[in-house]
C-alpha cells in the first residue's frame, strides 16, 4: 500500500473513509427474488448503462462467448458511499462518529470541555461542520478505536438499527440504491462474487453488509485500522482496535487493497467519484470484457445532485470532476445518471 | 497489526515465512470425491483425533445441537507450513528464493560477488544454512519484491509446477498430507469456508492453493508486503511489490490478520507450531463448540520428528516446545500424532 498508510488517521480517512447502510429486514430477500423470477434490473430504464451490464454479463456468463470467465474467477467490485447509498450531506459513518461523542465524553468527561468534543457535543450541525479536518481525525480517532472488536460491533449495530437520516426520516439501511441492488443480485445470479471495496471502515460496513447488500463481512474491503491481540484479566485473547492506519482504501489504495484482500483484478468496478478512478481504471485494464461504471448524481429532486462534472453543484463529499468525466469518455467507462437512467431510487418509494 | 509491522521485512517474517505446495493435477479433485462418496477421514486411525473432529462437525452442523452454526458463519483456519504440507528441512518458499537468486543475480550482475548472493549462487547447502537471518532477509527481499505482481504469479507457477524437493524427488506439491487434505474436504462438505493463515507469503501461496488444497486464493491469509499501483510508459496501470512488510502473519498476527480479512472468528483452527498458538487461542476463546488442532511431527520414518515437546529433536522450523504441549493439554486442544493417527502421509504412498 502507499508510504502514507502508516501516517495514522491520514487526511483521505476523512474524507473518504465513512459510510454505513442497510435495508429493512426483509427487503433484501425480496430484490433477490425478484431479481431471478423477473427481468434483471426492473429498476433500471432502457439505455446505454443498463445495456452496458446486460452486454458484459453476457459476454463473461455465456460458454460461447470469446471472453467468458470461468465462474470462479468472477469478481465485480462496488464503491459503496454514493455508488450503492446515499453520502450527502455528510457519509454516514461521520454521523456514527459525531453521534458516538456523548459515550466516548461519558467514559472520559474532562474532554467535555475539550475542542473538538465540546462543538460535537453542542449538536449544531452549522458548527460541526465547520469543524477541521484535523478536528474530524480526533473525534474518529476517540470513537472508532480503543475499545474491543466486540464491542465496537454491538455498538456499531445498536446505531444502524435505529438511526435515522435528517431528510427522509428513514433508517440509513433505507437509503440504498434500488437499482444498484438489482445489480448486485444480477451479477451473483451470474457467477459472479461481489465486493464492497469502500473508503468507508470496514469493520462498520461489516455490521451490516450481509443483511443489507447481501455481501458477507469478508467480502468487504474498507480502510482499516489495526487491531492487537491480547488477553483479558482471565487469560481470554481478545482484540482491541488501534488507532494505526493499516489500508487507506481509496484512490490508488482500492486496486492495492483488492490485490491484499482478494489477489484477483475485477472484471467489473462500480464507483461515484476520484476515490474509485484507480479502481476502475485497474478493472479496465484487464484482458477480455470489463466494465467500469460510475454512479452520477444527478437529480436533486428524488437525492441529490453535485459533481463538479457536467456543471453539477462543486462538493467535497464524493467528488465527480470533469477530469473525471473526461477519463470516462475517453476509456470507455459508463456514466450512470440517476435522473435518465433509474426508475426509482429507493425501494420504498 | 502488531508494531514491527513496519519495521520492513521482519525476523518473523523469514523464520515463519515461506512455504509452497499443489498436489498433482487431479489429485485434489479425487480427494473430494473421496471425501463425498467413501466414510470422511478415510486416512485417519480410530482414536482421539479422529473423534474430535467427528465430534467437532457433528456439534456444530447438526440443526439440533445446542452449538449449531449457521451455515454463512461457520469458518476453520489451517495453517499451512508443517500442518497441511512438509515444512521440513526448509520452508518451501524459501528453497524458491534461494532458486531465484540466480535470475536476479543476471538482471543485476553486480550482485554476483556480493554476499549474501555470492553464497547462495554455490548452491552449497551446508553454506546456505549457515548466512544469517539478515542475509536471508536480504534475498527474501530481492527475490520476492520489486517486479510486477503478475510477473511474480508466472515465475512463482513456473516454479511450483517443476521444482522438486531432495528426500522424495516429488513436486512439492505432492507433499500435502493426505489426511489433512480430507479435513479440508470435509469441512467444506459440511459447509464451512476453509481459510489457509500462514506464515508463509501470501502472494506465493496462492499461485497454487486453489488446485492443491482446493481453497480458492481470496481465502488465503498470509504474510504479505505491501503492492503500489502505478501506470507504464502506455498509461496502463500495474501492481509492484514492495519491500514494505503489512501483514506478518505469525503468533498475534494471526488472529489479527484473521479479523482483517475475515472479520470473523474461526470455529475451529489447525497449527503446528508456536506460531499458532494465538491462532489456536483465538478460536477456542469463541462460544459453543470448538476445535483446536495441533499436529506433532513425530514420524522420522515416514516424514520428520521434531519438537522439542515430548523429547522430540529442537528445531527453528516449526518449533513445537513443551510449553506449547502444557497449554495444549490445560485448554483442551487435541493433538495429532502422525505416527499413531495417520494410515497414511501422502497420497502416493
Amino acid at each position: 500500500m502507499s508510504s502514507s498508510h502508516s501516517d495514522g488517521l491520514s487526511r483521505r480517512f476523512v474524507l473518504g473513509a465513512l459510510a454505513a447502510m442497510p435495508a429493512l429486514p426483509g427487503l433484501l430477500s425480496a430484490s433477490v427474488a425478484e431479481a431471478q423470477t423477473e427481468a434483471p434490473l426492473a429498476s433500471w430504464n432502457e439505455g446505454p448503462a443498463k445495456q452496458a451490464i446486460l452486454d458484459f454479463i453476457r459476454a463473461t456468463t455465456d460458454a460461447s462467448s470469446k471472453t467468458f470467465v470461468p465462474r470462479e474467477e468472477r469478481v465485480a467490485t462496488f464503491d459503496q458511499d454514493g455508488t450503492l447509498w446515499v453520502e450527502h450531506p455528510m457519509y454516514t459513518q461521520v454521523v456514527y462518529c459525531l453521534d458516538r461523542v456523548p459515550v466516548v465524553v461519558k467514559e472520559k468527561p474532562k474532554l467535555a470541555g475539550v475542542e473538538p468534543f465540546k462543538t460535537a457535543l453542542t449538536g449544531d450541525f452549522e458548527k460541526i461542520a465547520k469543524l477541521s479536518l484535523h478536528d474530524l481525525e480526533v473525534i474518529l480517532a476517540a470513537t472508532l478505536t480503543g475499545m474491543d472488536v466486540d464491542a465496537f460491533n454491538a455498538e456499531a449495530k445498536a446505531w444502524i438499527d435505529s438511526a435515522r437520516d435528517h431528510r427522509w426520516k428513514r433508517l440509513y439501511t433505507e437509503l440504498t440504491y434500488q437499482p444498484m441492488q438489482e445489480v448486485l443480485s444480477f451479477f451473483r445470479a451470474n457467477g459472479f462474487k461481489t465486493y464492497i471495496v469502500t473508503g468507508g471502515g470496514q469493520d462498520f460496513v461489516r455490521v451490516y453488509s450481509d443483511r443489507v447488500y447481501g455481501i458477507p463481512r469478508e467480502q468487504v474491503i474498507g480502510t482499516a485500522g489495526g487491531v492487537k491481540y491480547g488477553y483479558d484479566k482471565n487469560g481470554k485473547p481478545f482484540l482491541t482496535k488501534e488507532p494505526k492506519l493499516l489500508l487507506n482504501d481509496n484512490y490508488a489504495g482500492k486496486p492495492e487493497g483488492i490485490h491484499f484482500m482478494i489477489g484477483r483484478r475485477p472484471q467489473a468496478a462500480f464507483g461515484n467519484s476520484t476515490g474509485d478512478q484507480q479502481m476502475l481504471e485497474y478493472a479496465k485494464a484487464g484482458d477480455g470484457a470489463r466494465l467500469a461504471m460510475l454512479v452520477l448524481h444527478d437529480d436533486a429532486a428524488r437525492e441529490y445532485a453535485y459533481g463538479p462534472a457536467q456543471g453539477l453543484p462543486d462538493t467535497k463529499v464524493g467528488t465527480f470532476t470533469q477530469a473525471l468525466y473526461d477519463e470516462v469518455k475517453k476509456d470507455g467507462w459508463t456514466v450512470i445518471s440517476m435522473k435518465d437512467d433509474w426508475k426509482r431510487i429507493f425501494a420504498f418509494e
